[in-house]
């Protein structure tokens, strides 16, 4: 018979279900299995002796093995697990289980070495869930307005930007990289004139840190589109982008997540607040005696990241807020300056943490060379600088971390919102 | 005001369009210019003697330069374009191109050493519209169906499989591999009870391989579903998955496929023929005279995978074939074996080219192991064993190549069928 998912068991009918054994009181003339599956969990009740052979195949069960079961199901006050349970009279057991090495409080180091077993909880399922909605929508929002989806190359022959440390490759009998970002590829794709593009792939920093927001490989999420020429439009867009996906996870996990993980998920209204980095500093300053060197003043420090959520939350009632104007110093030398020499981008915090860094782009060869001249780059980017010779578009665009974004909705480190973390001490399993 | 596409531009209206200049002619009196987007050209028609300003504009133009043209758009009955131009009054230079290194009919290794420039082709930008419905419409598919989508790790500690080479990469002190499939990982998923899953990211293959089928990386698709348990069920998913996602493509590119590059989309009807292997054999030298030793009959040679299209276009109206039960010494380890030792699982043909292997597979702990130990392989995959240990269910699953895809599509070779194609020599720009 088929198999039925464990939310839309009906009672009254006889059911197959399938899934991991959760919990098992085997007793003398009765045994009592809880059954967890992707949508819920079943309580199995068998009388032994009515059906012997069954009685024989649970002897044989442990925590965590696998069946398929069998059976009607019926209302039963007494059940604490929706008031229904099934009354089993076939079963198949797919795989028995090993005492399972970890448990639901272990060390977090224990967990990522077992990690298909932590990932069973159902936090993580909902985790991946919630993932998936919000990858997905981002996708249907920018397919519905003529994005197109690109895979650009994660072997690279030169080194992508400097800045952060890429991992090296033995590629034949020469050397590739691994890129850090797609950002000179997804340029490539305006200089190819495809208008707008958006790419989901791997991301690889080779960076010895060890803090809970960092990884060696991440799933970016990265769109340039063309004609863009205010930090406006690149704001616009990605405010509608995330306000659209946010109300996709809300409906369809919102209510999992408040009861998982005790998080809201605030959908958020467009348009977001915007902010001068320079007026930030201003503010929090008055509002809450934040202070900081006139000289570091052209970039935004870790605590005053941090203070974004309360203020951004306190002046405006939004858990997101843009900050511009950076000082050049401190942004790639591929955003485009205005008159005054001021970057045309913006980081974008969510819950007092960066998850974007967002600009129109410098498109005329000779600006941009000045610019990465000016940073000493020239050399190194000289690939990536012909993409601007031979006619190119002005453009913009942004980049997510996928596992930074589902680390903040759900108020988990980076090692728990991987499918596989990887560190610089973590390449397995 | 704001750019329209040209596709949508309608006569007896002003409209602003931007694009790059296809085709320029710089008369005295007048200017002709073909002005392209991603959605379509326009004629752009100048009197130079109305518009001074413009005329000292467009004479800054070359080929390949990219504008934006404000104007009234007409009809005009001499205009070959669609019997439309347009009348500017206001243009805006945003890029002007130097002399395009490259023509339509350059050799294919200069067309990719500028890959950008020949990107910008209609045909690829087709190519690259195709693939983001192809590849959309597969998520959508599979999403509808509890899917859950993962993103498995590029960077691993062991070399995966044997068989393909792998890349080495320099890890801090230590060494990582880079993953030339998400095959274990989709599996580990399958232990973690997230019941159905799938992947598109990058794959990785060392090898030195001059084909025009080759690549040394390429974009996978790939899925894994639980509580499977014939090969019957993984090729149902597989065939009603691509008959769903080639009926997308057609609905939006068939008409310009058939266009651009003279190529049919056929959407199949399902199911699939199915064969065994020995009896494909059986057919093929009845109806074509084919023979092959016996001792290479319990896989599919080249040459009889090239006269699948053939036969299954003649004796099944189909340009698919699945082809099943090949020899247990040419399968993977993991794959499950029926009774007879027969691996369950099969070969999907189009056109004559391998697009999926897929299978049923083995997710039991001790045979496995077995399995493994006969192809010499049970030290290397250790660390894959221990995810069968504490509970797994049976599963299935299969890949497929989205460039490989996009190749037989439209009848490239697979440099050209890539965004930016990698080979042992090529890893620019």
């Amino acid at each position: 018979m088929n198999r039925t998912y464990i939310k839309d068991i009906t009672t009254g009918c006889r059911h197959s279900i399938s899934g991991f054994v959760e919990n098992l009181r085997n007793k003398r003339t009765m045994a009592f299995l809880v059954i967890r599956d992707i949508t819920g969990k079943l309580q199995v009740t068998l009388e032994k002796e009515k059906y012997p052979e069954l009685a024989a195949l649970v002897d044989q069960l442990t925590i965590h093995s696998v069946v398929t079961v069998e059976g009607e199901v019926v209302a039963n006050e007494y059940v604490k697990m929706g008031g229904i349970e099934m009354l089993p009279d076939a079963m198949t057991i797919h795989s028995v289980a090993d005492a399972l090495p970890i448990k639901d409080d272990s060390e977090i180091d224990s967990k990522m070495d077992f990690r298909w077993i932590d990932l069973r909880r159902e936090q993580n399922h909902l985790m991946l869930q919630m993932q998936t909605t919000l990858t997905n929508s981002m996708r249907e929002f920018l397919v519905n307005r003529n994005f197109v989806e690109i895979h650009t190359p994660k072997l690279i022959g030169a080194a992508s930007e400097s800045g952060s440390e890429v991992f090296e490759v033995k590629y034949f009998d020469t050397k590739a990289y691994l890129a850090q970002s797609p950002q000179f590829y997804k340029q490539m794709a305006m200089a190819s004139g495809l208008d707008r593009i958006f790419e989901t792939g791997p991301v690889f920093r080779a960076e010895k840190s060890y803090t809970n927001k960092h990884a060696t490989e991440f799933t970016g999420f990265d769109l340039e589109f063309s004609y863009v020429t205010s930090c406006e439009e690149v704001m616009h867009m990605e405010e509608e982008l995330l306000a659209y996906a946010f109300a996709k996870v809300a409906e369809k996990h919102g209510e999992d997540i408040k009861r998982l993980f005790n998080k809201e998920v605030i959908v958020p209204t467009v348009p977001f607040p915007r902010i001068k980095l320079k007026d930030l500093y201003a503010e929090l300053e008055a509002m809450y005696g934040y202070t900081v060197a006139e000289d570091a003043k052209g970039d935004l420090t870790t605590e005053a990241e941090h203070l974004c959520a309360k203020y951004s939350m306190e002046k405006y009632g939004s858990e997101f807020l843009f900050v511009t104007d950076y000082d050049a110093k401190e942004r790639a030398f591929y955003h485009m300056r205005d008159d005054q020499g001021v970057p045309m981008g913006y980081d974008l915090i969510w819950r007092g943490c960066e998850i974007t860094t967002g600009a129109v782009r410098e498109h005329r060869f000779d600006v941009l060379k000045k610019q990465a001249d000016e940073k000493g780059l020239a050399a190194d980017v000289e690939f990536y600088l012909q993409f601007f010779r031979y006619g190119c578009p002005p453009h913009g665009g942004f980049g997510l971390g996928i596992d930074r974004l589902t680390m903040l909705f759900l108020g988990l480190s980076i090692k728990e919102a991987e499918f596989l973390f990887r560190g610089p001490n973590r390449l397995t399993p």
